[in-house]
This record gives C-alpha cells, structure tokens and sequence, in this order.
C-alpha cells in the first residue's frame, strides 16, 4: 500500500517539518517539501499530496494569513488535527563568523518581528535583510561563499544549524519564551475525525452588511446554545474598508446538536459561512457543557416538540 | 350528529355569553354555563364538555389569574381560537328606580375598578357592595322584590338589562372607552388548528431558579430565531417570593420552524414549559420574518449541515 | 412633640395592622383605619397621614394591584422600608356554630383561594360569600345576631378571632404554609433613608411601544452595570391590550453609581420611569457587587476620563 | 515661527509620502522621512517630530501591525485625523527592460500579495524578490547598473517612477482596483481636536482572561449607550495563544456622553483600556444618534437623577 503523501513548507530543517515529524514519521510517509503555504495546500486540491501540514497561527502574528486565505476559498479542505511547535530562534552564520562581525542580518519578517528586543540589546546597529523563509538564508550560507552573501548572519530554527552546517552565534533569541505556532493537517472534507470530547470546530464567517449589531448577533448564535469560542480573529474581506471575515474556533465538533444548531443559525443569517474542520484539540481540553446543551438534551427537545405538535404531549 | 358542547362562565348576559356567541351560534352547539372559569375548564378534562370559553386577559386588570392557573398544570389543555369583546358596563336597576336613588352599588370586584372614574365623579357618595359575577345582581333583581337588596343599582354588562328586564340608569359608564376582553377557546392537545400565517402561540414558561440573567437568557432564545413576543406577564409561582412564572404569546405557530427550534431551547433550559396552543390572531396582522428565519431557511440550512457534516458541502 | 401618624388598612385584626405593629409601637404613633389601600395613600397625600402601611406582594397574587396603581401616579411618593408578614388564616363563626353548620363561607376573594384546596377537601359543598375585606365578616358576626347574616362562618387573620369574639371553627386552613405577605411603609421622598449595603430599589417602567426586543434592551441596561433583578412583574398599562408596565426591584440603593447609571440609561430610552424608593431588605441580603460595578470603580473611571479628555492620562 | 515637523515612512515617493502631502504642504512643514513606522512614531516621543503620518489599515492586509503595536504601549499618543489614500501599483523597472525580460519582480510582501493575480495571469513564472518598502527596489535601480540586482522589475507606487526615473511596464496592476490604505497623523493627547459631529474615536482594549461571553459584554458596553462600531480587529496579545487585544474604531468623540459612558465602561471591566485618539473621519458620515443617546439625554437625565436622590422629582 502506497505511503501517505504530505506537503508541508520545506525544506528541511523548518518548524513546518517540526511540526510534520508530530504528525508523522518520514518512514511512514511521503514528504513533499514546498516553496510556500499556498503551494503546499494547492497540492493537496490538485491530488499531488494527501495532506499538507501548515502554520495557522502564531503568539507573534496572530492568523496566518495565506493559510486562511487559502482554506477560506476555492475546493473545500478541512483541518483534521493541530500540532504545537515551540518557536525558537538561533542566531547562526557561516563557520569562522563571530557575533562581532555581524551588521547585516538575514530573516523572515515574522523572525525578525519575533527577535526584535533580543536584536535592539545586542546588535544595536544591525539592520533587516529580508528572508522568503526561516531557512533561506541557511540554506544560502550552505551553498557558497559567505564573501558574496548581502548578509552576515542569519535567524534560524534551531534543526536548520546542524541541517546546513551552520555555526551557532546566540541562541534562545526570541522575545518571548513561551512563543508556539500551531500547525495544522489539512486534508478533504470526507476525513473529518469523529468527535473526541475534547475537539474544537473551525469556521470562516463574513457578516452581513451595513448591520450595527451583527457581531453581538453573531456571538449570540454561540452564546444562546451554550457553545463557548476559544479563538476569533477578524480581517477585512479585501475588497473595501469596512467589511470584515471572522475566522473563528468554536469549542466542541460539528457533530455536537449544539454546534451543529449554531452553525445553521450562522448559515441562515450570514452571507458566508464555511465549515473548515473539526478534530481534537492538542491541549486535550474538554469544554465546559451548560445546562441543557448536551446532545441528549437537544434529542429529548426533539423528540418534545413531535410530542407537542402531536398534540400528545403530558 | 351530536352539536358541540361548550362550557362557559354564565349565566346569559354575560361577557362570556358573547364571546361564546362569537364563536358558535346557539343553534349549532350545546350552550352549557357554568359557576366560574374553573368549572368551564374542568368541565373538558371530565369530558362533560367539548370546549370552553374563557377569559385570558383584559386591559384593565391583565391576566386573567384563574385561567391562567387552571391552564397551567393539571391535564394538558390548548388555546384553540381567540375572540375580543369590547368591555362596557351599564348602571342597571329594577323598574321604578332613578339615579338619584343609588347609594350602594353591586358590582363585580373587576367591574367597580373599571368604572371607578365615572362613579367618583356622578355618585361620590356610592359605596361598592361586591358582587360574585357581572350578571349575578341582575339576577337578584330579577328574582326578587328591590326593598330586600343589599344595594340600589348595579353593574352590568349591556345585554343583561334585556335579558333580565332591568331599568337602564346610566350607559357606557366604563372610564376607558377602548377596553376589551379577550377570551379564548379552550380544547384538546389533539385540535390544534393549523398554520395560517397569522398565528399566536401561548406558553407557560418557569425560570430557573437563583440565575441571574435568568429572564434574559430566556428572551435570547426567542430572539436569536427572530420569534417576536407579542404578550409577556410575570406572576409568582405561589410557593414562596422570588419565584415567578411567565405567561408568554409569541408570534408564529409551533409548527414553524423558528418557533419550534425557540420552544426546544425553553425546554431544555427551563424547569417547566407547557404549550398552551397555537392559534390565529383576531387582528390577523402577520408576523414581520427576520432575514434567515422563514421555514426555507431552516429546512434548506439543515441540509447544508447534513452535507457539511457527510463531508460533501460544496 | 406629635406623634407620627400611620394610615392603613384596618379595623383592627387586619394582617396590615399585624404589619403596622412590626413597623412601630401604638404606644409610639398614631394609627389611623383606613378602608382601603387607596385611601390610606391618599391621607398622606393629603398631609392627613405622615406614613401608610400597605401590602404590595403576596406570594399567592403577585403584585397588590390597588398599591402599585396607586403609586405609579399622582404625587409622587416613596417605600421607606417593607415588612414581611405570614399569611395564615382561621375558620370562625358566631359563637356557638360548628363545623357541621358550614354551608356558607364568606371570605375576601383573596382568602378564598387561597384557602381552596383546605376548603374542597374538608367542606366539598361550601359556597363562597365575597366579603369586601378580611375582617368585615368578623365586624358583622359581632355587631348582630348570626340568623341574619348571609353566610354561616368566615375566613378571618387569627388575631381577628380574639378581637371580634368569634369562635374557632379551624386554625391553619390556608393551602401553602409558608404564604407571606410584603408589606411597605410609604412616604415622602424627602425620607429617603440611607444606604445600608443590603437595599433594593423598586420603579415603575414603561417600555418604548412597538419595539421588538424592548424588554430585552431595558435588562440589558440592568445588566451591564452589574445590577440584579429581585422581582420584574408586568402589567397591561389599561388603555389598550399589549402596552405594559413593569414594576421592578433592583438590588441596590439610588445612590449607589451602578443602579444610579442602570436608571439614567432607563431614563434616557423608555416614556416613563418613576422611582418608588430605596429602602433596607427585609431579608438584610447584600448583593453581589460584580468585578468593576463598585462605586469606587465608577469613581476611578470617572477620573481616568477627565484625564482622558483632557489629553493627561498616563 | 518654526515650521511643524512630520516624520513618515519615506523616501519620496512613498504611499505615505502621499498621504503627508494631502495632510500639509511641504512648503508649510519640515518633511522627516524615516525607514519604518516605528522610527517615525519614536521621533514624535523623542520630541524630533511633531507630528508622524503612518499607515494603519488597509484594505488587504488589515491593520498595520506595527503602527498598532507601537500606540499600544510605550508613551501615549493619539490620532489626530485620518487620511485615505488610494493604492495603485506600477510595474517599473530601469531604462531598457521590456515586460518580456521580467523573471524576478522585487515587492514589498505586502505589494506582492496585492498584485498576485495579475502576476498570475502575466507573468506566470515570476518569482517574488522581497523588498523592505515599497521604493526600496526603486532607489536600487535609481542608484545602479541593473545587471548587478537580484532583480529584473519591481512593483512600486505610481509616483515613484518619476521619483526614480524608472521604465513603466505596466499599470494598474493591483488585483483590487478600489483598493486604499488609511493614514493617520499621529500626535499628542494634549492636541484632540474638538468634535465635529462627524467623529470616530479609536481604542485598544484586553479582554478579562478566561471570561465566557467576555467578548459578547464588551461589545454590550457600547451597545447599551447606543455607540455603533465601524472597525473591530482582534490580535493575540503575544504571551500566549489565546489572548487576545481588540482594537476597535467607534462612532462618535471621546467628548460624546454616550462614548464617555461606554468607555469608562470598559475601562471598570477590562485590564487594559488605551483611547488612540477622537477625530473627524475621513468620509464625513455622521452617526446615527438613536433616541435617548444624545448628549442632552445624558445631561437631562443627570438632573433627573440628581433630583430623585434629593427627593424633589416630580
């Protein structure tokens, strides 16, 4: 039997290969390594890859914003398990370099972002030189000379110094220790995993125009049949000021009455709603359930309300 | 065939009587009076009668208490139709007497209080002897010799000066000119009468107890399925203070889809919630239908779940 | 110095003398009968009394619908402090009747239900005789001889047994043990008493007309100052079916800033909002005073926006 | 009179540049350009500049993270006017090139992410050169021979090609002609302009932690008071996932009573509130003031309230 096939933003040595090793071990499966997010999705929609594993959020930067762009259009995917990886950077260089030398330093934005006070302290004067990705600039410094390179050293993961024969100048670099990234498995609506206890259900919703109000109504959706958010980020729709896309993460599965009764409320009320997942939650967590908003509870109405119409109700 | 039994809160001359003649000519149905709005509800449980008809509220004093009560536990009973009866009072008396005679006055508790105005302004020396019913001096009246009354004039609905060959002293003494009763068919779960697009949907609805936002929790649940209150009168449950019970008309029918879905979430958030009918509303206005809240709505967004939920939303 | 003057509802006997007598000594105040509730508000309207004494709860009817009537228009007056007093009930006749006598009860409506669980189980075929108070059958039996009167025993408050000389037929005939009554002492509102920790505030609001979700809006302004709701009852405001009133308790003291704000905001949205008092709990409950809804919180933010708006927060 | 002094993101040729020059004249202003938003925002603390002009918004990427992180903390410092400036972007490169030679296009991240389709569909096998701003690529051409670039064209703001004197390739080329970004000026609290009837007031605000339905009371604070929101994003915090900081645009001045009101309402309940600024919006909309919410319902209300604590109400 063929090998899982997994896109995930390489090459090696990226916190996105951390976070696939989570998943799965490169013995057990096929790793497809691409230039970016967007890519790595689209492989899954064009049937080149299975899965692809991507970052989606961020203690720095908060949603990715490809990532989401991505899933929020186009064929459906859905997310089918999330991975925390601790971020950490290595401030590295080509071997020979000390942390005298270095003016010019190689990072991706969302490195430099996540090291800025670590680099204001201890390398005043040292300037930007933009990376495409974490491990650009490894990979740059292992494949020639440092002489030509427009940068001295560069902000790395810690696997890519050993991956491409990097001399470590500081490490645990990042402002905040405790910063994570969570990734995601992305794979076709068919794989959604049953429910767990402790799942949480990811949605995309636009609200509809020119409503004051249609965020509380919104949230109200939620609230009234007791289903608690853990995460709910906006973002403009892009093509004018003022509109805005909710990415949200609900506690509980698509398959709770209760979440599945919210999400058709959404349904009903807002121009736009896409179901991008259910599947456990990493930090096993099982939510709080209110009285009255257990599956049972919702059966029982049910089967209440027949009783009622029936005109057989006691 | 059998004519349909209907008791009632008699005897004729009464408000009661009229609505009754609303409903049912006299000549299709078994007219069947009774000493009170208990009796005339007891009387369908014992299946001594088909219906009854009763009063439920009047602008003057609200909700009606023994309906209500008699509606709320014991065996479940529905409200089948609702018939308004303008309120008007007449000061009767026997043959012979004039206004200039009237010191004490007969008149039930709810009938003195609605003509309070017009009796302090016209006989500010009268003095109220309570009356049992509306019509229950007439009939002294009419039973008897005048001297031997404990009171010279009374109040008493209009038809009841014919009926009872009583000697009109003063019309339309009633302070507000607009008050109306409105009384209502009673009948078995199994009569509810189907949707017309201008229903009403009557609940008896008890909190949970010590939660506060209690009754804001409750009016969300109808709220968020857009489902209109048109009637909400709190009474207490009788057993200690605090504790109350809410008498509710929504707008729309138990068998529309918002309405059930709001009815389902009372159910399995409250200790107690009866149906006491879905009916047509004598004024026939037609609910206004919140954007997402027709029956298309539901039944087209419990498809997209079903379809989200099997993995082939599209 | 004058003695302070109390109206309210006598003769003697009555459970609102019972209040009375927890209020103040007769050693140490005037007590002036009154007829009704009515008249007892409007002596000291008049300046004919300093207080009234007066039921406005009971836990068998609710709100006492002549008290809150009374006080929602006209001059306006204040509760000073309420009083709680169980309702208890005894059968009693003339000397010399018995049980087997009973045919015949008279009784204030209000008794008679309360009474009618009692009633139907041990004297199946007695008729109600309406009395206009709690104590005028009790004044009847012992102002004639029982051959005349209309009715063969009474319901009577137990301290009426004595004063009228009656005899006891049945003690503890009332159906709920733990029925209480609540009684107010009303007065000016320049007697506004402190605050103690433990008040509540009672008004009278009338919602804006034809606006859906208007109750919802006028918790929503109790809410988001943290207030509670002890007790909400509505009532048809009288000129026309579904316009009602509320007559509410909110946790707190008028000088406390939360409940202070929660009656401006209901000030500035609904036609009508008149403060009936502020006055120590019977019960000496204090509320729970929510994160950031105490008066020093509202003092701090008060400051923190003067400072704001003039440009020197920190 | 010294002129005032505005730091910006420049060069010249900068869509910041152009949003300066609709603020003031560079004939009435000292231009200050700077390499990023933080530095210009840094010189108005350090008391180099008077004024910074940043971008804040826009309508494909959402807020301007670093524009928002450097207000949140650090000295306060508010918004003194908003200015729109519309985004357009040119394909440019030096003298010579054709469109044909295009393989490696230089952009700002945000630039690429703005023109993808086009790029897509004319130049499918481009591939993205990072830049650190916008005319950063420009003023390499500007400065050298192209043969050493490590790129062949770069997408740039329309004015930067006279700047520069470059080559247009082509037009127009963002995917979103309506895009635009919006600017702000950036000053001291102690500047707040007046109100104008037409204002927008900006916050950053922290939810309490682990508070259900936290999100859902913060959007009530404003909501009772009848202020409307025209801008809500939502970012985490940074320390860990799921916290989260809102950043918020309401209608309305901090001078309004009804924003006054809703914003110390916040202030008592979350654990950071920061005002960014009161200022005339950009598209001159007046908010609809709902009934009750005018500043003189607010002062009127105050003396009612003041009268009902004296006991002088009427």
């Amino acid at each position: 039997m063929a090998l899982p096939r997994y896109a995930y933003l390489g090459p090696a040595g990226t916190f996105t290969e951390a976070a696939l090793r989570q998943v799965v071990s490169p013995d057990d499966a096929v790793y497809l390594p691409q230039t970016d997010v967007t890519s790595a999705i689209a492989a899954v929609r064009a049937g080149d890859a299975d899965f692809a594993v991507v970052a989606i959020e961020s203690t720095a930067e908060g949603g990715v914003t490809a990532t989401l762009d991505s899933l929020a259009s186009g064929e459906p995917l859905v997310l089918l398990r999330e991975v925390l990886v601790p971020v950490q950077f290595t401030l590295a260089a080509a071997p020979g370099r000390t942390l005298a030398d270095v003016r010019r330093i190689s990072a991706h934005p969302h490195a430099w972002v996540q090291c800025r006070r670590w680099i204001a302290e201890h390398l005043p004067d040292a300037v930007h030189v933009p990376a495409t990705s974490n491990t650009a600039p490894a990979a740059l410094i292992a494949s020639g000379g440092s002489g030509e390179l427009p940068f001295d050293a560069a902000l790395v993961p810690p696997p890519a110094v050993e991956t491409y024969g990097l001399t470590t100048l500081a490490e645990h670099v990042a402002d905040t220790a405790s910063a994570v990234t969570r990734f995601v498995v992305v794979g076709h609506p068919g794989d959604v995993p049953p429910p767990t206890g402790a799942d949480k259900t990811t949605l995309v919703v636009h609200l509809p125009d020119n409503e004051a109000g249609a965020l509380l109504a919104m949230l109200e959706q939620f609230a009234v049949r007791g289903v608690n958010l853990s995460r709910i980020e906006s973002r403009p729709i892009g093509d004018s000021l003022g509109r805005y896309s909710f990415s949200i993460d609900a506690e509980g599965h698509i398959r709770d009455e209760r979440v599945g009764e919210a999400i058709m409320g959404l349904h009903r009320r807002c121009p736009f709603v896409r179901f991008l997942g259910s599947y456990p939650r990493a930090d096993a967590v099982e939510p709080t359930v209110h009285v009255g908003t257990a599956d049972a509870d919702f059966v029982e109405a049910r089967s209440w309300l027949r009783e009622v119409r029936g005109g057989t109700a006691t």
